[in-house]
């Protein structure tokens, strides 16, 4: 199948289009028109990775919306004209234990990543959703609730199920309080779940300027992590505290905000973390991280999305636009994710 | 009232028998005979640290037994002749959220350390457990279960409330499997302590020299993390991972042995730890730590124990030897504590 792609081949490395080949449709596979592509931080990483040099194409884009266009001759869950999602894994081995206990994002052959990976039947490089049309596999290929808004909804497949599967394993409901740290893509999600949940959720950041959208979001309180005050006051408050500060920073200020047991789940940043066992040892503290979800976990989510109206806060962009879209990203100006419009690759 | 105590005082800094006072009783005090201490890693650093120039006595000794001698004037719980335990703290500031939760340990003013703090009421330093005598506020002392062998019970009061309140924060039971790498003086506690609450309990060491004892103290398997087939063979197979290796080392390994949602208890050493978010991220794994208990939990491992028939360890030196029992510490030439019987300084 011949499709239309967005891609980086200048030296500068903005993105331009493409054209492309999705593979013939397998079995279990799905074609999918990509009507939304919501533009995640990975996204960026990937790119500012990216050289002229670099082999193969890069097509980036790992939380979409669309419909289905065609489906395989064994898929029984879809068919054309159905409204479905993708998030940033598309495969996995199936049968190791962290696959049988429905966490494929912890597969330990590694999942396969729905762009930058490699496909697990041909080999081929995996190409991801800023492009028209996208091949999954039905198990990876998600319904998407009617009562959700199709471009909202994108950005709940890498932002929204990050944050969805510690607050759920972390048993955040009623009885538990919250703290999030960074209200951005990945925060103001955490915020409108975790009140959704039914914790009473404060919102924490650098300063005042996300104040009324954190109320607005679900938050009871707002907190200026740079007034030592109101820090101080919040000392030990939290049973969870959401870290989705995308960068390296000291976590001593945000342990000291985790209450006795309590659990502090670093998202958003990867590589090398450093804590001092005093931080975590007085109140037994704990350090914990999430990423991305399993199949269960995923159409949970969706489905408590549908429920209580949860979509993204997002600007929509004509896909022509990506570019503005990764600067303004880079410089944090948006509120709180970017989705491209994929339909002007039509034109 | 006078007693005798064990000091350093010459250069090369060993210890020798030094006469000391304690206080006189106030109304919630307990005077008490130590009749058994034990020697905890934290008394070799702390002796490190000396020098010939340090202010004032060095009195080691945060884990001990004895029997009651008087009683101020307001004790209730106690009586002459009754026999007691004391651990590494001895008072707190009773008022703070930490203190109200029964977790002196945590008090937000810091507790007052046995040995080498400062009393909260007179600013004298105190003096430990390498004594004759004792003076510790009722609520710091704890009745002795009249099951407890007085040696075997005297680490349990730091070693032993070290490894229990995270067996027990954690869920710790018939349902879990924990794995206890490093048995030291808090390792075969913890493996002691794990079976008995009816878990599954795995001992982990360098080599092989520990496999018949860590049988012995109810570890159903013995893994010897030099084994790189073993290791493997175990990969996210526990629930709770007690960390009891005394030095700084690389955690990602035994991160690799918890399971999801599963946690990795970092004791014994203190200092910064660095792990990869990654090796956190995949199985959303906790990295936690603790240390010393509150009074209601110390109350309840010394029921536990006496239930349970639970001691250390112990080998039980004069306390004349206690230069000889450091040094064979330093050398981790012991199984699994040495206690000190004082009952030499009363020649």
């Amino acid at each position: 199948m011949e499709t239309t792609g967005l891609a980086p081949h200048s030296p500068d490395g903005t993105l331009s289009r493409v054209a492309l080949r999705r593979r013939e449709l397998r079995d279990d596979d799905v074609a999918i028109r990509v009507d939304f592509c919501g533009v995640c931080h990975s996204d960026l990483h990937a790119l500012n990775a990216w050289t002229p040099q670099s082999p193969g194409l890069l097509v980036p884009g790992h939380e979409f919306t669309g419909v289905v266009l065609a489906t395989g001759d064994a898929v029984s869950a879809f068919t054309p004209g159905d409204r479905v999602a993708v998030g940033n894994i598309v495969d996995s081995c199936g049968h190791c234990p962290m696959c049988r206990r429905g966490q494929e994002n912890f597969c330990r052959e590694s999942p396969t990543l729905t762009y930058g990976g490699t496909d697990r039947h041909d080999g081929s490089p995996t190409l991801g959703g800023y492009s028209r049309e996208m091949v999954v596999a039905e198990g990876f290929t998600y319904a998407l609730p009617d009562t959700l808004d199709a471009a909202a909804a994108a950005p709940l497949m890498c932002a929204g199920i990050t944050v969805w599967e510690p607050l759920r394993a972390l048993g955040v409901g009623p009885d538990t309080s919250v703290a999030v740290i960074g209200i951005g893509g990945l925060g103001h999600l955490a915020v409108k779940m975790s009140a959704a949940l039914g914790a009473e959720t404060t919102a924490i950041g650098r300063s005042s300027s996300k104040a009324d959208d954190a109320r607005r979001l679900g938050a009871s309180e707002y907190l200026v992590s740079s007034d030592p005050t109101a820090m101080a006051a919040a000392r030990e408050r939290f049973d969870v505290v959401i870290d989705a500060i995308p960068v390296a920073h000291d976590l001593s200020p945000y342990l000291e905000l985790t209450g006795l047991d309590g659990t502090l789940c670093h998202l958003g940043h990867l590589g090398p973390v450093t804590v001092d066992a005093m931080d975590l040892l007085i109140g037994r503290k704990k350090l914990t991280s999430a990423g991305s979800g399993g199949r269960p976990a995923t159409a949970e989510m969706l489905e408590f999305c549908a429920d209580h109206q949860i979509g993204s806060d997002v600007e929509t962009v004509p896909s022509a636009d990506v570019n503005v879209a990764l600067d303004r990203l880079a410089r944090n100006d948006v509120r709180y994710r970017f989705v491209l419009d994929m339909s002007d690759l039509d034109d």
